[in-house]
């Protein structure tokens, strides 16, 4: 437990932010060959269909990797509902699906029955977890270790980007790719992290915020829902995340002048998307701030500018950088301890 | 348009939320041929995986038919990201896929395009809608007409019941059941579109309120989310759903005792899944109203009774009734017009 006459509050999520650069090159050089491995593996065994199943922060970086399997390996994949095979009991046939399952402790007992079931109905099950002594790990078939150290804020940061790098090294794999592109993320990860202050403008903006919308297309809707899941957390707000098309099918209903909205549109196709969605919200008047790149983002109206260079799929691994800077700098700027959230604890069971 | 001199705010949403156990009782002599022949047809074809494409209230009907496919058929099931093929051109192999697209208007592009790219991707294409003479209708293998009638006010109702009676009907069929549990749903409608007094009480507390979680699992879950959704668009409340699990995994964290909690926990399975939710729920002083059966709902306590007698997976068809009618009443409450959110058009078109 923390020391109350040392610890400062969000310590320990701000240590956990800024090591990120570090725990990203261990992945890349730790975590690479199994992923490589692992990858090949599954290229030979071609399953037909991808399933993926995690909770809060993991289940986000499950989103992720559905989006790079869909697009980049052109298979259907899904999201699990867990509570289909342990509350009712279905025992589906999976004898040609890969289920993923992500878990940074690997213990939720959910997600243990999940793999256990999924196995026992001819599923590859593959564990990706922070943890390889967990049982999730060792019912897997094959297990991913993030290789993130141990993480002792409640806020998951540097699981999440190691887990986003790992399965983005695992689907680079299976595609064939030499794996390169990811060489130059723990610099650009560096550089995010030495400018934490990019973020100051607009977490003041927030600060007496009750509520905010997030929202994101493609790759970045991942994004935007694991910075909404970092804000609730930390701040207490409550945080709205939307891919972009789906706030326009109603929910923009309940954007207005007086609560803030948050856009992740980082350079590329997922961007453009976002263009006539941006443009709806600045017609109704919302104030939108814009989390991107130099030709999405400006700082000079608010936005924050994350310039890392990198291509549009690796690009979520820096992005969140700049929104987990923002959770926590409006934690501290609202006198709350970002490390220790109410109500949570850091391994969640549920079943 | 409204004529603003005869125009009641709210009376058309109304008429639709008490117009939905005839039209169910059309679902069930109009739509149900067709839906059992297409389920029949797809028995046959033996698809191996589901997948399911929708856009706002649409979506959570997809999300229903998502349990119902995992649950009853023991198929693998996900939900589309339409923009991996729409901005990212991803092209799939579905070549074992029936690729399921649900939309009252039929008309919005990144669905019309998702259809097109799944058939040309070998997928089987079945359109559910409220316009057979949609684009969407005519580009899909099979079609199902909801048979909602002509739906005005901007926010969904009968057309959301009717899909899931039409989508219950597809699947009863295609696992080779006769119907038969469907005939007690209008007459169970008609008992819950009689009590709309039944959450006045809850309606009250909630006028005042800035912001609310709306949770539920398994086939609760889809109802939370539509119920989030009515309430976004009708009363502009941030109304947040999360899944019973996925609330304890973070968002947990912004419950306090000063905004509401609305559990769908009707009878069954999917409530004694919420159980340890509610009882944490509790723990933190949270405020909250259950919407659910008689043994999981006590009236006495604010919450809201809905007395079906339905199996689990007929109920969300009545469930949510009962939350239109709380949307419904909220926003007149509020002095808005639940007929014409601002911000919203009918049919929304987005790519």
């Amino acid at each position: 437990m923390t020391d109350p006459t040392t610890h400062r509050p969000g310590d320990r999520m701000r240590a956990e932010i800024d090591e990120q650069p570090r725990r990203l090159a261990d992945v890349l050089s730790l975590g690479a060959p199994q992923a490589r491995r692992v990858g090949t593996l599954l290229a030979e065994r071609a399953p037909r269909v991808v399933l993926f199943a995690g909770r809060g922060t993991s289940d986000h970086a499950c989103l992720y990797a559905k989006y790079l399997t869909e697009i980049s390996l052109g298979l259907p994949a899904g999201m699990m509902s867990p509570s289909t095979m342990t509350a009712h009991r279905s025992r589906p046939d999976l004898s040609e699906a890969l289920v993923v399952v992500v878990s940074q402790s690997g213990t939720s007992p959910d997600l243990v029955e999940t793999a256990c079931v999924a196995r026992s109905c001819g599923a590859t099950v593959l564990a990706v977890t922070n943890t390889p002594t967990s049982e999730l790990a060792a019912i897997a078939h094959h297990h991913l270790d993030v290789h993130a150290g141990p993480e002792a804020a409640v806020a998951a940061t540097k699981s999440y980007t190691a887990q986003l790098l790992t399965l983005w090294l695992l689907v680079d794999a299976w595609r064939g790719g030499g794996g390169t592109g990811a060489g130059a993320v723990p610099a650009a990860a560096t550089r995010q992290v030495d400018r934490h202050a990019s973020v100051t403008q607009l977490q003041d903006r927030m600060l007496f915020a009750e509520r905010l919308v997030v929202t994101g297309r493609g790759y970045a809707y991942p994004t935007a829902r694991e910075a909404a899941l970092k804000i609730m957390e930390t701040s207490y707000l409550a945080a709205h995340a939307f891919s972009g098309a789906d706030l326009l099918h109603g929910p923009v209903a309940m954007i207005d002048r007086l609560h803030p909205v948050v856009a992740v549109a980082p350079e590329g196709v997922s961007a453009a998307a976002m263009a006539p969605v941006l443009e709806r919200l600045r017609s109704l008047g919302a104030h939108v701030a814009v989390v991107g790149g130099p030709s999405t983002a400006h700082a000079a109206r608010g936005d924050v500018v994350v310039d890392h260079g990198l291509p549009e799929e690796l690009a979520p691994i820096v992005d969140i950088i700049a929104l987990q800077q923002l959770a926590h700098g409006l934690a501290v700027l609202r006198g709350l301890d970002a490390d220790i959230p109410r109500g949570l604890t850091k391994a969640t069971s549920t079943w």
